[in-house]
């Protein structure tokens, strides 16, 4: 018995923000204090380091819930299933519904049973629950299914990873050019193939890093200090995902009992493409080995870090021949592995 | 092999907010118009129907990670373990850490992480994340780490309840004078012993009933129409829960083999007095039984409704000797059952 991934399905939001419409912004350092540079230069530093050219803005009207809900009915469709079979919907966010110029995050009811209803699936044996976990909550989301499976309780899973971080984001803060918004979504069940899910890792460093990420004021003075906005501290997460992550990656490697040259593709959470370049060349270095071509698919460029959602966009899009020159093929080992606020690491072996 | 708890912790804040401090309120009905009776009168209409005579605020320098923290400090003293041996923190909530006078729910970064943080725990295999459930996401979470343990992917979890229900209500409604704020934990293991965990049902109904409890404007037309509070249907969440609970806690209890005589106690999701003495009047129908005396202890009198955190703080004051007239001894067969936001329902026997 295999725990598969049997059907995906993914939102892109149709609004494209461009680096180009943040030439007008008014970036503040964290002091509140203009910086010496242009924004062209600033723009240009920020498009080297996170390889991001675009990103995509939901459109006013839609929420996190909507853009899930457009997810999740893709992935239904593709897995060819009766949404009345399915025993669990998982959804994983960090910032609930946050409707349009409002600053609340509206989780009354939780997405997920603003998702189920949206789906208008009757079985109230299907269990709809949020999950939030930093930016690797959609890959828990999956860990959580393969638990729910072996233990008996589930047969067949629904994962979605859904954010408007549009939504969240200070507009002075040269940080806020990396979030993006979107949604992805996959069934999990158990199938009588082989294959599926091998092996998981998963950690949560909040010993010294739990506020790496966090909820912190405009980096204008002028604003109102009660208004929070997501908020980083780059240099300190770049340090620590470069460390942890390709260890993660290896020990998850280990204990299924794949070796490196065996893995095909790798899909890594979204967000910045120097930082997810590094930690690559860290885990083929923690091998001695080169690093295969092709082997690491990238959306960055063109769709942000929508964080929940980066991975199962990713997959859906290699999945279904929409990223030119990357391919999955039955049988192929692939790794899923993400690192966000938390700071939570997780990553999967899977076998296509 | 039994699934067992080994410890429980509460934290009842010590602000104490009495039925007398609500009568200078301004109540106003949905449409904005005021009640044709005086406060006396509203308030104790109230009071006969709740069962509520006063309920708890936390401290303004306190948010709904703290008092989880307080609450698992004790669960795992209670407990006599080594916070470094836990494998999953599980933190069940609905709005995230509101900070006093603030209309933003903070969740950068998780609660779980907040709270696994504030324990010092340094365990990085430690997972700790968030789950939005309504009410009953202290059960849910009970039911989670129980399916992490038989998949073999933990052995000990700390699963917490905590909620500041005072800092996300409209003081114009009438329904504000039910929530109340605290927190509950309790150390669950695989344990040599026999008991523990024997079945369990969780339900999520969303077809009709997704918005019966949903973050609404406030009654008060004067005030900004974009701040929204904890709302209710309060008239279709009662028909709700007598008609569904009763249902859930038989089908638990007949997948378990318990013969509903052999029950002990009965420890309810303590939302309104009135409606969880006709859920248990409805039960014992369904088998043709008398109610037996002292079966359903209740802290509601004086404690409100702190939505997740009601079911483990009770748990935790009967357990602990602190209810009068009211105990549990090795072998008795307790049953949890909740209701709440999404709408879910769940139940777990368990043999103490």
């Amino acid at each position: 018995m295999g725990i598969k991934i049997t059907g995906t399905g993914s939102y892109i939001p149709s609004g494209i923000e461009k680096n180009e419409d943040f030439d007008k912004h008014n970036f503040l350092d964290a002091e509140g204090q203009p910086f010496s540079h242009p924004n062209d230069v600033i723009i240009s530093k920020f498009k080297g380091i996170t390889g991001i050219g675009e990103r995509r803005y939901a459109k006013n009207h839609l929420n996190s819930s909507d853009l899930g809900f457009f997810a999740a009915e893709k992935a239904i469709q593709n897995a060819e299933i009766d949404p009345e079979t399915i025993d669990y919907i998982i959804v994983a966010h960090n910032f609930g519904d946050v409707k349009h110029q409002a600053i609340q995050s509206d989780l009354l009811p939780c997405l997920a049973s603003r998702i189920k209803h949206s789906l208008r699936i009757k079985n109230p044996k299907c269990v709809a629950y949020d999950i939030l976990f930093g930016c690797p909550g959609w890959i828990e989301g999956l860990i959580q299914a393969q638990a729910f499976i072996k233990a008996g309780i589930a047969k067949r899973c629904l994962v979605i990873g859904t954010e408007t971080l549009s939504r969240v984001l200070d507009q002075h803060d040269r940080d806020s050019m990396i979030y993006s918004d979107g949604a992805g979504a996959t069934i999990v069940e158990a199938t009588d193939e082989s294959g599926g899910i091998i092996a998981h890792e998963s950690a949560s460093y909040t010993y010294d890093e739990a506020y790496y990420l966090y909820f912190g004021k405009s980096n204008n003075k002028d604003l109102n200090p009660d208004t929070r906005y997501i908020k980083m501290d780059g240099r300190k997460i770049y340090e620590f995902a470069l460390t942890h992550v390709p260890n993660a990656i290896k020990t998850c490697l280990d204990k299924s009992g794949i070796t490196i040259d065996q893995v095909k593709k790798i899909f890594i959470h979204q967000a910045n493409e120097k930082m997810d370049e590094a930690i690559l060349k860290r885990l083929y270095r923690l091998y001695k080995a080169d690093i295969p071509e092709g082997i690491m698919p990238m959306s960055i460029q063109t769709l942000g870090n929508s964080s929940v959602a980066t991975v199962p966009t990713l997959f859906d899009l290699v999945r279904s021949g929409k990223m030119k020159n990357h391919e999955v093929n039955p049988g192929d080992i692939v790794v899923f592995a993400s690192v966000g606020a938390g700071m939570h690491i997780n990553a999967v072996i899977y076998q296509y």
